[in-house]
């Protein structure tokens, strides 16, 4: 069972909700971390305390993803933007070119990057109609020197059900969806992730890299953005983002101690059904995106009258429903359905969505 | 006055002791932040309160800096470490080159990082005496696209004691004695600094920059390195490291608050003095650096006989000392006398010293 936060239901798109044990050992440790007598906010990150969170931290992700040694686990700042930057800088060619496909707003500004880099090939795009479904059935091309996905679209709602065949590197931004649902992690060979959707909280993104695709295209690199300098380092080339890594470690031991991907898996899919059903039943409301590409994490769905929307927001205060805002490229509403929000969030919403209908339909 | 933490005393070199009042501020907002019922490490940086947040935490550094809106301050992830390739990346002609200073190992890694980026001319360098002493005397080029130092040598325990006039852009790291005394900021086109040493935790670094030396290189930039980039998005271009940066906020507040630089450095002052006093007066132990170039952050000392180590640190013990022992690059003692630490376990260093010399010399 996943324990409630606070009478407050927050389906915010992130920085999002995060399991309230987790919370409460992260203030506990901001006075005194590890019995040390000392918060951890100032003690070394090579004090042997520290150590061994990075160290646990790092496994966890190997864990979770049961991967062996060919892989590596880093945890850097600058976000997932960074890695837009990262992944380019250290696998495209000179004379070679990478393959992406444009799902949404984030995967637009990956491929934006990587042009900056070299040659990108856009094989695929769902921009035709405004990113509300995933494009299938394309063919990734054998000379690419890797190709680039995003799993879910966090702003307009889609998420990959299924990964393409790929016969070269599989590279994936899963911001938003990691340890959501199970993958075959072993099909990647780079998976990265900013921590505030899904993980912890803001300021840190995890890489997981298999080793033997670094150092081949002959880059001269800046130390912080050459992949091998931080495992070399073991994640602490320099001072790592002490607090953020804790909180994502406390929250990856949370989710293994219950049973891991496969346990969360269920209630994310019972957490979806719930919503998508209720969407796709009351009258007042309509999903956005393609059926089939409905995510699983970012629920978008809109009023079927523009005037419904002033109401619905006075209705959802009373509901203490928070974050359900949608982006301002799509409207409406957007509830975020991260692995620590419980069910009985999203039950307070389609019970604030059936009164609405009682009311105003 | 400073408040007292704990009975330990916490001399680490980085991250760095904190105020106790802030820490306990930062233990509250992971349960419930500016009384929102919500964790702030579970909200959205786009909210009117994060704003808020994210805005004073700039204009705090412009307050204690007194510097004009012709300057921008930015919290960026990714460490000094990333400001050593950003200030090039940013600032560095393709013809061009720029003028560095080597006073240590963060300086030389720099250096390191803006050969990759162009030219650079070493234009003056304490590396024939281990980083002992700081070099004077030198002169500028005019025609540098910048001039780059380091203020504060941490490992080592040297400090510029006076910046030289300088033609061009004066750039500076001052990670490690950030806030500790009055500069004249105007002096400086852009001064960068790693949060964890005087100013918050790891996990976010601290940039003033004047605005008229950006856009000027022409070279095609990756958005994430690109100083203009964050300043359009107001230090929020992607996700920052939220809770870093709330921090680091409540540290520069409780600087102001208090008195603000002129405040801390005449305590400052009172530690390093009667710090060095001692090492100077004690026979058992010897300071490692020229005495007009001694940091008041960082002390490094050594023990006048090697068997003497063991004892002190058995001693140190005894005393709750913590965070003590010198840097590998030095050996001996380095005691790290942030703006957070009490005058009181400087004290208690004092007379650790003392005892161990009745018992040993």
């Amino acid at each position: 069972m996943i324990a409630t936060t606070t009478k407050i239901h927050n389906f915010s798109a992130g920085p999002g909700i995060l399991p309230i044990d987790v919370l409460k050992q992260a203030s506990e440790a901001c006075i005194n971390f590890d019995n040390m007598g000392l918060s951890l906010l100032e003690i070394s990150h090579r004090s042997k305390n520290y150590v061994a969170v990075m160290d646990e931290a790092r496994q966890l992700v190997k864990d979770l993803f049961e991967v062996g040694n060919d892989y590596e686990v880093l945890y850097l700042g600058g976000g997932a933007s960074t890695q837009f930057a990262m992944v380019p800088y250290n696998l495209l060619t000179e004379n070679g070119f990478a393959a992406y496909v444009n799902t949404g707003v984030w995967a637009s500004k990956a491929i934006k990057e990587a042009k900056i880099l070299g040659n990108v090939k856009v094989i695929a795009s769902s921009e035709d109609k405004k990113f509300t479904y995933v494009p299938k059935g394309y063919e990734i091309p054998a000379d690419a020197d890797y190709f680039h996905c995003t799993s879910n679209n966090t702003i307009f709602g889609t998420q990959m059900k299924a990964f393409p065949k790929c016969p070269v590197p599989l590279v994936c931004d899963m911001s938003s969806d990691l340890f959501s649902r199970k993958v075959n992690a072993k099909d990647f060979s780079l998976i990265y992730a900013g921590a505030q959707k899904n993980m912890g909280p803001a300021g840190s993104t995890m890489i997981l890299v298999k080793k033997d695709i670094l150092g081949k295209n002959g880059r001269k690199m800046l130390s912080m953005l050459d992949y091998n300098a931080h495992i070399k380092g073991e994640s602490m080339y320099n001072t790592p983002p002490v607090f953020p890594v804790y909180v994502s470690m406390l929250t990856l031991r949370w989710l293994k101690q219950n049973g891991g991907v496969e346990w969360i898996e269920k209630i994310n899919q019972t957490k979806a059904d719930t919503l998508y059903n209720e969407i796709d039943r009351n009258s007042c409301f309509v999903g956005t995106v393609a059926k089939e590409d409905r995510s699983f994490m970012n629920v978008c769905f809109l009023p079927t009258k523009p005037e419904y929307e002033a109401e619905f927001d006075k209705l959802a205060k009373t509901y203490n429903l928070s974050g359900i805002k949608g982006h301002r490229d799509v409207g409406g509403y957007r509830a975020s359905l991260y692995n620590a929000l419980p069910l009985e969030s999203v039950n307070a919403l389609v019970e604030a969505m059936k009164e609405f209908e009682k009311k105003f339909a």
